[in-house]
């Protein structure tokens, strides 16, 4: 049968203000003659190879939602302070949505950081996703370059549905939670798809506004788990394997590389947001390549 | 200010059947002092370097809407005969639609097939991104891993957008082609997501077909650039680099390249629709990695 191997190899070496990072992909793909059609396996009709990727020591890859090339080490030196005060009434209403959203999520969840967590990245991986989605839809009726604003957002939200694959292994969804879920997401996706179209810059800005919120509750998680009020667990091995953590990582390690992607993700928002208040277009300004 | 510099290397040696590829990355980021915010560009306080990205000659990368760990060799020994029979009720629908959409386009475009490869582009880019946005969704709501498809449809988006990207250097879109886009891509993407939604099965098998009319449709155009009907022009620079053909490269080897992508693509949705046909869920079966 067709089948090839990726190996990965990584070497990462930083020094006080200098990061250097090396990442080597070598591909190895070995063509076969195809294999015959079989009635129990029709899909191996079209030739797809079962590509096994294999880890820099060795070890086979176990995870298919993302490859060894997705991984990266969070940059934990990211000013998490930073905030964008609202001046114009845009910025204002922006500022105020978000911060009006907390009080039912605040007394929701109350002190369970793990669940709520878990239950606020299944809403963070939707902006990405419907902004990355609506900046393809206009590039191909515009007939414009994207300015590689649309791999940026796209892989934001598959940045936030990693953080949510990630506090699945922490805790579980009930029953009530899911249905809960499906009811925000239908109206969350709809609420931000209009917001899009008609005010890509309010939009953007939302995000930002969201992005502070969610750093500011990873704080008190990790306030938690320092204090001992909640247990630092193990950190899952998914989490492990996409930050590239030491093997006895905990809990709070893992919010903590969380915690610095949503300070990643509110500058790339906010930065969306003051190109079009600049009045400049998005597509002609190189997007953040890279920027975790 | 604060910049960094990404170096690509690429090697690249083929014989008979075994394809070896060898891509190299080197990624440098030298993070200084972030600069002061100006009055002027105020997007510069979110920090968000400008990464320079640089060829493996070590002349200046000029594409933002794509990078240079994007680009591939096409496999053109792809079989481009490869297709499904239609047997079941839902295939001879999902073929028939396809065959009957090919009526009013023949008619339209007749043999300017520079601009009907445009045109039809524009519509190619939907299907990816619609089920790589709602098997998105659907992950978040069910708590579910994607087994790498969502990465792996809106990769194929994002291949379709460049083919469009190609097609636009080669002929300019009119202003009545400009709104027929629009008109068409309002109606296409309303019915892709509706189906997607009722049945993938069906969608997929719809997009396989698609792509097995834009293999014929790209073969009419090859034989004319042969028979001289269409100058054979010099390939567009953007291609050059995507596909990381020679410079001297025609539009001829263009549109040899983009009919080999879109024969992957029919693999792929074929196969995701078999996998459906075969009761099996999508994201238990892994998706193709890079397959090109
Ligand atoms: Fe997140
Ligand atoms: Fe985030
Ligand atoms: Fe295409
Ligand atoms: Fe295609």
């Amino acid at each position: 049968t067709r089948s090839s191997v990726v190996w990965m190899r990584f070497a990462s070496t930083s020094s006080a203000s200098v990061a250097r990072e090396e990442i080597r992909s070598q591909k190895e793909a070995a063509a076969a003659a195809p294999p015959p059609p079989s009635s129990k396996e029709v899909s191996t009709y079209w030739g797809i190879p079962t590509t096994k990727l294999v880890r820099e020591d060795g070890t086979e890859w176990k995870w298919s939602c993302f490859r060894p090339w997705d991984t990266y080490k969070a940059d934990v030196n990211i000013d998490l302070k930073k905030h964008h005060v609202p001046t114009t009434f845009l910025d204002k209403v922006a500022y105020w949505t978000v911060k009006s959203l907390r009080v039912p999520t605040d007394i929701f969840f109350q002190r369970r950081y793990g669940c709520r967590a878990m239950m606020l990245e299944t809403v963070a991986a939707v902006p990405g996703m419907v902004g990355g989605m609506l900046l393809h839809l206009r590039s191909l009726r515009r007939f414009e370059h994207s300015g590689g604003w649309i791999r940026a957002l796209l892989e934001e939200a598959e940045n936030e549905r990693m953080h949510l694959m990630t506090f699945m292994e922490v805790s579980k969804p009930r029953w009530y939670e899911r249905a809960l879920v499906i009811l925000v997401q239908g109206v969350f996706f709809n609420a931000y798809f209009l917001g899009y179209l008609i005010s890509p810059k309010f939009a953007h800005r939302v995000t930002g506004y969201l992005e502070e919120e969610a750093i500011h509750s990873y704080t008190e998680f990790l306030k938690d788990l320092e204090d001992g009020k909640i247990e630092n667990a193990p950190a899952p091995a998914i989490a492990i394997d996409y930050w590239r953590l030491p093997a006895n990582a905990t809990l709070k390690d893992v919010v903590t590389v969380v915690r610095a992607d949503e300070a990643h993700h509110r500058d790339v928002n906010h930065f969306a947001s003051d190109i079009h208040y600049q009045g400049m277009e998005l597509q002609k300004t190189p997007a953040p390549i890279n920027y975790h």
